[in-house]
Order: C-alpha cells, then sequence, then structure tokens
C-alpha cells in the first residue's frame, strides 16, 4: 500500500502550457476554429498528457486482462464460465474480434492472465496468475486486500513495461465471464444507486435472471459491507481480478503520462477505483464508446467523462477503445499533416 | 429529364437474401449476438446493398464537388469567396483535412470543379465547370433547370468512371463558400420549417449575420417560388451546382448498387433532393456524422438516417464521411476475418 501511495502522489497535472500551444497550433490549420470539434479535443488532451505540442503516436498497445469470477457460481450470466480461457485462446490465436479491430487499426494486444480458473498454454500469454478466479462474492470477499494490491500492481508493472517497450497509447481490454457483475457491484458502491439502475443485461441474460443478479449484488454487498471510503475494500470484497489489474494500468499509464482509453463497462470500473485511489488519473483517461450496458452512463458520468463513440457495443474485450484509435490517430495527423492558412495561401475570415 | 427518369426508375431494392445471410453468419462470430451493434447493422446494410454475404471494400473514394455560390454577394459567410479555389488547390496539394484524414484511412479523392468562379490549372482537377457560379438567389434562381440536370448527369457519370475504376464505396465531399445558404433553402422549401429553424452558422458567422442570412434565404424563397413537389426546380432556384453534383453522385451510386456514404449538412441537403426525386436512394446511403450545423438533424431526421458519428464537425470536404470509413473497413473485416463460434472451439450459451 506504500509503493502504490508514493506512485498515486507523484501523478501530475496537465500541462497547460503544451495545451495551449496545441490549441494555438489547431487555430492556424486551414478549417474554421474548433470545425473537427472531437478531434481537436482529443488533440488537446493528448498535448495535455504528453506535455507534446503536437503528441506522436508510436505504437498503440490494448492491454487484456482475463480472470474468473466465483459468482458465476450462482448463475448470473448467459455463458459459461469455461468461456473465459476459451476467448483467451481465441484472442491469442488472432480469431475475436478485438483481433479484428487492432489489425485494422494497428495497434498491439498484451494478453494477461490474473486470474482464470484453469491454465492456459501459449507462448504469447502473459501469466500473472494471482489465483483461480476470486471467490464467490455472495458468500465471502471476492479476494484478500493484498491479492488486490498485487493485481494493482501487476497492472502498474505492466504499464511500465508496455511503455518501455516504446507505447505512446494503452488501452483497457478484459475478459471475464461474471465482471459485469463485479463492476455493477462497484458501481453500486460507490454511487449508493439502486441495484434496480445499475445491473443489465451483460452477454444478454434474460430480464429474468437480471432480476436474480441483482439480488446477487445485493447480497454481496450486504454481506461483505465495502466502505466506500477505501477503494481497495470495494475492489477486494467486490471486484475482479482483471478489473484490478485494469485500475493498475490506468494508475501505471497516468505516472508514465501516458494516454489510456478506456473501454466499455467493465473497463471503467476500474476507473472508478484508479479516480477514488487519486482523482488525477482521471485528466489521464480518454472515454472512448458509450456500452449498452446498463450504468456505464451512470460511472462515465460519475467521473465527469464524455465517450466519443456511440456505436452500441456490448462485447467488451477493449473493442470499443480500439475503434476510438481511428480517431486518435486522425487527432494527431491533423496537428502533423495539415497546412496552415500562410502555407497554403488560404484567405482567413 | 428523360434519361434521369429512366436511371430513377431502374434503381432496386436491397437484397433480403443477401442481409439475411449476412445476420446468420454475423450470429455465429465469437461474441453475443448483436454485441458489436452499429458495425453489425453496417455489415447488413452493405450486404442488402451490394448484394454480397460479405461486401468486400477494395476501394473507397470520395467525390468533392466544388462550385461558387452568386449569393455571397450578400454578405452571408464567413470566409471570402476566394476561398473556394484556394481550398480545392489545397485538396489538390493534400494540406487539407480532408486529404490527412483519406489517407489515414486508406481513400482516394476526386476534386471535381463543377461551377468555381475562377479557373484552376492542376493535373488531378476534373474540370466539369458548368459555369462560373451561380446567380445570386436572393435575385432570380441559381442556375437554369438545364444547368441543374446537367450537374446530376456530371455526378451520375462520375459515379459510373469511380466504379468503373474500381471503387467499392463512394462518399460525398464539397467546398463550396456560400454552400450552407442553399443547403438551408433547400432544407426550408422542402419541409416548410420557418428559417429561424433551418439556418445556422456555417464557418463560423455571427448572431446577427445569421440573422441577416436568414432574411437573404427567405427572400430567395418568396421571389423563387420554387415548387417542393418538383425536385429539380428547387435544386435550380436554390440550390447550387457542386449539391446538383452530389445529387447526381448519390443516384449514380444507387444505380450501380454501391454504397455511398453521406458527409455533413451541404452532402445532406442533395441527399435531399436524391431522396424527393427516388425514395428508394435512401436505402444506398449510409450516414456518417451528425454536424454540428443547425438543420442537419432536421435533415436527417427528414430521411429517416440515422448517423454514426457525433463528432461536432463543421467543416464539410468529406471529413466526417471519411471518419465514417473506419466503422465500415471494420463491419467488412469482422465478417472477413472473426473466428465463429465452432472454429474457435467457443461454447454458446
Amino acid at each position: 500500500m506504500k509503493e502504490l501511495k508514493m506512485i498515486l502522489e507523484s501523478i501530475g497535472e496537465l500541462d497547460q502550457a503544451a495545451m495551449a500551444n496545441c490549441k494555438s497550433h489547431l487555430d492556424q490549420l486551414t478549417k474554421p476554429q474548433g470545425s473537427l470539434g472531437v478531434l481537436e479535443d482529443i488533440s488537446i488532451t493528448m498535448a495535455g498528457i504528453t506535455g507534446q505540442e503536437k503528441p506522436v503516436l508510436t505504437k498503440k498497445t490494448t492491454v487484456i486482462m482475463a480472470a474468473d469470477h466465483g459468482v458465476t457460481d450462482e448463475g448470473i450470466s448467459a455463458f459459461p464460465k469455461e468461456v473465459t480461457p476459451q476467448m483467451v485462446l481465441n484472442f491469442l490465436n488472432g480469431g475475436a474480434a478485438i483481433n479484428v479491430l487492432s489489425r485494422l487499426n494497428h495497434s498491439d494486444i498484451l494478453c494477461v492472465d490474473l486470474g482464470i480458473a484453469s491454465d492456459i498454454e501459449h507462448p504469447n500469454l502473459i501469466n500473472r496468475k494471482i489465483a483461480y478466479g476470486t471467490k464467490n462474492m455472495r458468500l465471502q470477499a471476492s479476494m484478500t486486500r493484498e491479492e488486490a494490491l498485487k493485481a494493482i500492481k501487476t497492472g502498474i508493472e505492466i504499464a511500465d513495461e508496455a511503455v518501455k517497450s516504446g507505447t505512446t497509447l494503452l488501452a483497457t481490454g478484459e475478459m471475464g465471464i461474471g465482471n459485469t457483475t463485479a463492476s455493477s457491484a462497484i458501481l453500486t458502491v460507490f454511487t449508493d444507486l439502486l441495484v434496480e439502475k445499475t445491473v443489465g443485461a451483460g452477454t444478454g441474460i434474460s430480464p429474468e435472471t437480471i432480476g436474480h443478479k441483482q439480488k446477487v449484488i445485493q447480497d454481496a454487498i450486504n454481506r461483505n459491507q465495502p466502505d466506500k471510503n477505501d477503494p481497495i475494500d470495494v475492489l477486494s470484497k467486490v471486484g475482479g481480478f482483471e478489473i484490478a489489474g485494469l485500475t493498475g494500468l490506468i494508475i501505471g499509464a497516468a505516472k508514465n503520462r501516458v494516454p489510456v482509453v478506456i473501454d466499455g463497462f467493465i473497463s471503467t470500473a476500474a476507473a472508478l477505483i484508479a479516480y477514488e485511489l487519486e482523482a488525477k488519473t482521471r485528466d489521464f483517461m480518454i472515454s472512448s464508446h458509450l456500452s449498452e450496458e446498463t450504468g456505464h452512463k451512470l460511472m462515465l458520468d460519475y467521473l465527469g467523462l464524455k465517450p466519443m463513440l456511440h456505436l452500441n457495443f456490448r462485447l467488451g474485450e477493449g473493442t470499443g477503445a480500439v475503434m476510438a484509435f481511428n480517431l486518435i490517430d486522425a487527432s494527431s495527423r491533423i496537428l502533423e499533416e495539415m497546412a496552415t492558412f500562410e502555407s497554403a495561401g488560404v484567405s482567413t475570415k
């Protein structure tokens, strides 16, 4: 905890001078001022994060954290839990949606096992398994406090390593059957909203099963009594290993002043924990898309983040984040490649 | 007109069998059914347009139609009219936003002079000039009926040629100082809405100038009395050459069963004319983004089109359309590259 605290305290502010310089450059380009809307907003945010007037994107990396959830014993998911390792293998073999979209947008994927309930053999899997899945939160805490801290630390290390290997843009991805349940629980604890507001269909459960999932989450909160003023307590009692790992990844991004693109519902649950640990981490987050999952908008509103894309995705994996890469690439290329009014000989107003 | 009528009558329906086959394939891919939201919608629409279960995108082409507007004499734009040829040269030299975004998304640009008020010398400019700008619509019709038909015919020919050269996806782009005025006039005529609802800031005029622009448009409608039941009458009286050309491009896309991505306010004005000429053209349109320009949403609602992106753009050129290319590419790659539950050995529900 002491080490984490030091890292959190080291997180800085956005570079206002770089942001002003970036804005000034944007205003000289051959277009009405501000007419590229969201792209200009991204450029300025990226400048603030990186301290570069023209932020350069050389390597984009999506980190997919995977883990299992003991709460699947309660029958809260549409898919059986063996789908977690099956889909991770699919990622490693290049056949999932995240692979297709990453190839399209020229970005890398790192797959991390933080707590899958079985062992996967694959040369590209990063094995940082903390346990074989969480415990069933309806009956007990999902993990110990030490395990939660270890998973966060792992996420920070993975961010450090990715940055060391040249990554200039990170994105969050995840796989874990049952993880919308953990994410809804986290949202419920921090906002004190009713589970009727925070719990959704996940990968596609029926309205009856949603009712059951709400009850399971309420039971888990009642039994564990997570303390919303202690984010590690919330994470360990109703979270998941992949969520904790992503919390670490986000903190690691902020520590390294590298922008981190936040995917959907589960990734944003991790962002909530990071924000509660240190509010400044929020400035390093780029919100990608609004998921179809109930509760995602509540999370984004709580964080004060505005998603760029509304694609009705409800898949996770990092798919929404990777679709935002094209916008981020565009924001960088605009700064680099567009002519100015002067250089192109175009009259101003 | 007779030739145009024959082309309009030849436009077919969406291929329902290809759409059903595409949907069925999507449902076998390793993701919860429908979880890729808008991407799946695009895949199915593209299948319906092309008749291919897995629509292939080999070449994407944005056609930028450029022309000047006599109504700029009334002082309705933030930029002087010499910006039209200056920006067209910028397009031809690769320095504009549309160039940057087209390079990013691996798409081609065709620049067509349909009515610029001066002559531009550039080897890549397609010179199909009909006149040196329209007349001032506040005083008389913008163009003759014959000129409007000629511009539409030119657009159809350019679509034909692009398709013959391998284009599998068309997009609309435009440049023409004063063309939001013409577009607002077209919207006003078809919807009978007050100019207070249909007229916006264009490239960035003051609230006072917006009031003046509203008056100019109302005067133009009062004087010319365009007949909303005769789209060619509307186009010739209050339209523009580039708008007419884009109407033709959209009709040409439908004729060739090639999807056409509709950019912002001006492009959608052209789509309105195409739709009024033949409602089936709408099925071949893919709406890219919602512009910041007042009135764009009114047009899209009138057409029943739903934009994919909300990027607060107000630039035109085709920039919003080209940003949608990444989504369209993704929808095609998903169909081509994703593993099925069976091939990846992933358990279903």
